[in-house]
């Protein structure tokens, strides 16, 4: 079983769920408010929209220099990277349903947010998973990890899985904070370095 | 006409199938009762996303399996591939379709669960078709299969025909029964050895 | 400009057309009549899915068949391509209409079903526009194709020209009729035989 | 981090977002007006579906011009793509919003047309950034664009800027002139010369 259909499948599942997010953006109705109007009170969608493609996006670069270390796709790394899959889907789900009830206020924009940094941390969860199991056996690997560097990797791919866990307590105190708190997150990834650099220094 | 191709058009229907099951999940609408009771409510919605999707990920595993020892891809390998792709795509209009039924109960929750595990019984049944066919002729696979093992790849590749079989007769007298016999088959392939490592006990 | 970027991509847009034809399948409303009802009072849909699907799936083939030849992909290839692509898309759209109208009758059905027509006669133009181009000079082709064998290739990849030409007026007459040519073409490109046999005999 | 995987992902995302047009396309609804007159009265759907429906099959054409010259996929590059993917996605979005508006006249006709105009000049922008980035040092191209060639090239990918900004601006005198430029645009591209024939000229 191979790397590249693996590879292949996951990212036409990344690609589809990225673009499904503008499904759900909110398109302003004709014979409503001015168009104006309508757009900025739908801000959370567009805030939503771009740290939820941000994320997925990241997910994505960082899914690729995951597997591409990968020598030996086994029935489990399989099983992991589709429950992986399966909470990238639901984004666009987690999204709409947190866009929509963000302003609304009260205990359902708490409970809102908070699924949505649970679908974020899930799904973080799931891809150290996979990585983890790729350690198992350095045989699986086509550029085995030495063990120095494997914290600077776990660093990279498991630094979601702390602010995310946060972001859910918070989401009780103040959505407002921990959405912003997810959206760290993602800038956090788009300017960290990439453990290939990372390796020299720590190998 | 190579197998490549056929692969990557299927990878993509795959792909685009499994990431519109999350289209039919009941988004919670803001103004209704609160979120966790909307959500409680539409707990077959995530039940039967849960099922569907570990289902298609599995056909979709044992598709590579499948193809993947294939040299030669025929027009007919493409048409019952394409019957197979067919009732894929389908999945997410009959798990919507079961979900909104399945707790209203009566004769529609009964027929809605019965044709959920008829699409099931017919993907499965193409699939059968396709391993089949490829089996007529050993020149039309890299790695023939050897007489005494393919019994072993049978069971593998038809595990489901005789479940679906009774889930669909089940239906009739209880749609969760039938409901969970259908997650149980997603369960079975999640853990079931391949007929990779099979073959060499069976051959 | 190469070949396997153009298939990937085709590919892609083939396999989300052929996937959000499901999108629009008329799922049974809870609430309403029986399931059974509902569904068997939707059949223009589910045989509208079986017509337009299959159609896709053999242009797909088609298409695979005939750009496998290809060595230079030039820019007007690609926007013939493109064009192709244009009338592929729409056909979740066109199937969605004749399929709401067809039971209506009277003159919407009519005009309903010739749009229907019309899109696979487009999508057909297209794609004999494609092999004509790909003729022009002959090393374009990796396989230049005997100035013998030609028709029997035009027969094949123009086949639908006439009889989708002929559903377009038969519409307006008899809308059921004029499906039912659109489903035989289906059909017959189903069995027929793949140029690439019919070359020796033909060359 | 390797090109191929950045081509199959971005494929992914272009084809989606390039069917998901066709979503937002107004089928007529049976019990209303006839047929004919609906689609009539949709035409603004059908001229946004052509323009966005060319504009992303170019960029589309010219992503893969520019990226298949990249030798060294960085971190920014990934993400400079993604900014520029996540400006894609949202083409379906202000298409229909546009075409929705359009026909409405007013000041809400004039924003909907030059957020539309404004989608595609983010995307050029990040086109444009796209390209800029990969000139920066000659060894992360393939063939090294030579600096006489360059603004032969520059030309040709940032053709669009220009034109999309006075579109921005024309909306607010005539929606309609605005959107005949956009449409101009996608014309132009389709008839002008690629740089790898401009090239031995230029160079």
């Amino acid at each position: 079983m191979d790397r590249a259909r693996m590879e292949a499948f996951s990212d036409g599942v990344f690609a589809v769920a990225i673009t499904l997010l503008v499904v759900n953006l909110a398109v302003p109705k004709h014979g409503g408010p001015p168009i104006v109007h309508q757009l900025s009170a739908a801000w959370p969608s567009f805030v939503a929209y771009l740290i939820s493609f941000l994320t997925i996006g990241i997910i994505w670069v960082n899914h690729h220099a995951l597997v591409t270390n990968i020598a030996v796709v086994d029935r489990t790394l399989l099983f992991l990277n589709l429950l992986l899959l399966m909470f990238v889907v639901t984004i666009p789900f987690s999204t709409a349903m947190m866009a929509d009830f963000l302003t609304a206020g009260g205990r359902d924009a708490q409970v809102a947010t908070a699924l949505y940094a649970l679908d974020f941390e899930l799904m973080s969860l799931c891809f150290a998973a996979v990585f983890e199991w790729t350690l198992r056996e350095d045989a699986r690997l086509h550029i085995p990890v030495p063990e120095s560097a494997r914290w600077a990797v776990r660093r990279r791919f498991g630094a979601g899985l702390l602010p995310y866990a946060v972001a859910i307590g918070l989401a009780f105190l103040s959505p407002y904070v921990a959405l912003a708190l997810t959206g760290l997150v993602a800038v956090y990834y788009a300017f960290e370095e990439t453990p290939r650099r990372a390796r020299p220094d720590g190998g």
